[in-house]
């Protein structure tokens, strides 16, 4: 027998989930782990490489042409995320935000409101992608928040019951295969605009 | 019980495949997704290396050998593809042509359409392997269109009931793992070619 | 029917581990295969690169921070790995110690036997993470072996009954996808320091 | 009901790949596919780096201290392959034989066959690991061929009813991950110089 109260809930959740990608007007993620699959090309100079997605790269242009701007929020002070966010032409990089040591310094968060303030408007409008600890502030303030398959158990545990925005919305695709991709499409399909 | 008309439905399907696998005379590949797995390996420079697979490239060898030329179609002027394409010795190159930014620009398809012309073929012909939105236009108007099974849900919903030339065929080999090779191996057994 | 000594058998044992979990004072690990997937990117200079893993850097400096000193114990001599450790500031790292050419020569126990005594702690009190043979002297000597899954099987056969200080724990988590955090967030959950 | 015959033609089978392995005394493999998962990582200025696995250079190594000499043979004339060889000490070390572009001008046979004149031993004291067509020759001369699960067709279905000198064993541990490891110790573990 189908649990009719437990159908129920489900649709009640993702119509609300429907609602607020209709109205995402700012898309930010995290590097490694979402951007990545979390793996850190070392050499003798220290991280050399990342391992980028082209279809994460072309869902983040995708959003851009629609209207919604893109940005990369990351603790790491790196130039590689650099030439990444460059060569697709993001509209928004924060680098060395937040601290591995410190994942209670809520800088994503502030860094999140600084440019909600500059785009006039409400954390409520923005989807974040993180997988870590220091990404549940700022997941815990938007109003869309995302994370991949592969993201740390705690981030994936978030939900509006304990106090977040919104429950977390945990993505089918890892981070590096298409993670990004993914949720641009739902949100560009959502909102009329996805190419195809 | 086994449903007849599915069962000569399929085989019809097969029928027609094989018939213009038959007559492939030029083989054409995207390269990210398709050459790859989607991986940009990027430095502070910029992307800096990709990944290609050994089968890929004895594929492309042999379909040379066996008189069927090959060719590289990517929207990047990425250096990296220069030096594969070099490496394998391959007929044709085409770096730059399309856009992420424009995917409906056609330049894939019009090189396509003018490496036709230079061999004296038609699109018919033409065996083309590719992965996401921006492919779609050639994917439509070759012969025989493929895509690796990690391509996007638009490009695997490709078929002439939709007004494509034929119904994709999807591979078994996922880009970056094989998936040239694949195919390649299916052109040059039906032709009669296959080594080993 | 559930075989009642057994299923006891297996509590005993979880308590056991939980006792030896509560009282780690030092967390040591080995490189390839633990820190990584076990590959190596050579170029013509030799081994260029390592792929290492975000959420496993997260791990030790959340150790570090919790007051586990955390070391890296390696037979090779590798600049990339001495850039790794000086990224995460681990408190030790021990280059080429040990011997692929001589699994026997026990360096890597030594090693450890050191900084237990410059800690003046005993090596009950110590983690470590190791996959190959040249690791097994070490693995016996220490109150909480661990290996991950992808680890050698004369590693992953390790027991109590075999001689070992205790039965090895093989973690989910395979080497360079996250094996130290998932070792590093059970030993802080045990101490009650896990953040999130 | 159990089908005796096929049992006993397992049994009977292994028996004789038991006796195989027992005299190798000499162990010679491909690189592309074999050492690696097949991934060639190019950069502006061609193939720069190659990804090899730390278990298969402790499993020469290992090899070589029991006493069995171990060769790489391949078509690639590669100094990034040289200096894993390099590295490893490995006795011989056979760059650009054969052709990807010709598999079947036998140069790897020849470099085998040479080799064993040399140690004064026949093909059939050889182990010898490869993937693709180019070679198959050489696997249907030796007395143990093996090829990893990731192996072209062609070469995963070499018999002696077809005409090789032994049926191909098909390694359980893809190329890159484990497979020379997995065969070396078997060799190792049957002539009772197996390490733990």
């Amino acid at each position: 027998m189908v649990n009719v109260q437990m159908v129920n809930d489900q649709i009640n959740v993702q119509m609300v989930n429907d609602q607020i990608v209709n109205k995402v007007r700012l898309f930010l993620t995290d590097v490694d782990g979402c951007l990545t699959d979390g793996g850190m090309f070392y050499s003798a100079d220290g991280e050399t490489l990342k391992r980028f997605c082209v279809y994460d790269g072309m869902g983040m242009v995708c959003l851009e042409q629609a209207g919604i701007p893109c940005g990369i929020l990351t603790s790491e002070n790196s130039p590689v995320v650099k030439a990444r966010a460059e060569k697709l032409k993001l509209s928004f990089l924060y680098l060395g935000v937040g601290s591995r040591v410190n994942p209670y310094c809520q800088t994503k968060l502030r860094a999140a409101q600084e440019i909600c303030d500059r785009l006039d408007i409400t954390l409520d409008e923005v989807c974040f992608v993180g997988d870590d600890i220091n990404d549940i502030d700022l997941l815990r303030a938007v109003g869309f928040p995302c994370c991949p398959p592969n993201a740390r158990p705690e981030v994936k545990a978030l939900t509006r019951a304990a106090g977040a925005k919104n429950d977390i919305h945990i993505l089918a695709t890892p981070g590096g295969q298409g993670a990004i991709r993914e949720i641009a499409d739902q949100i560009l399909s959502q909102t009329g605009k996805l190419q195809g």
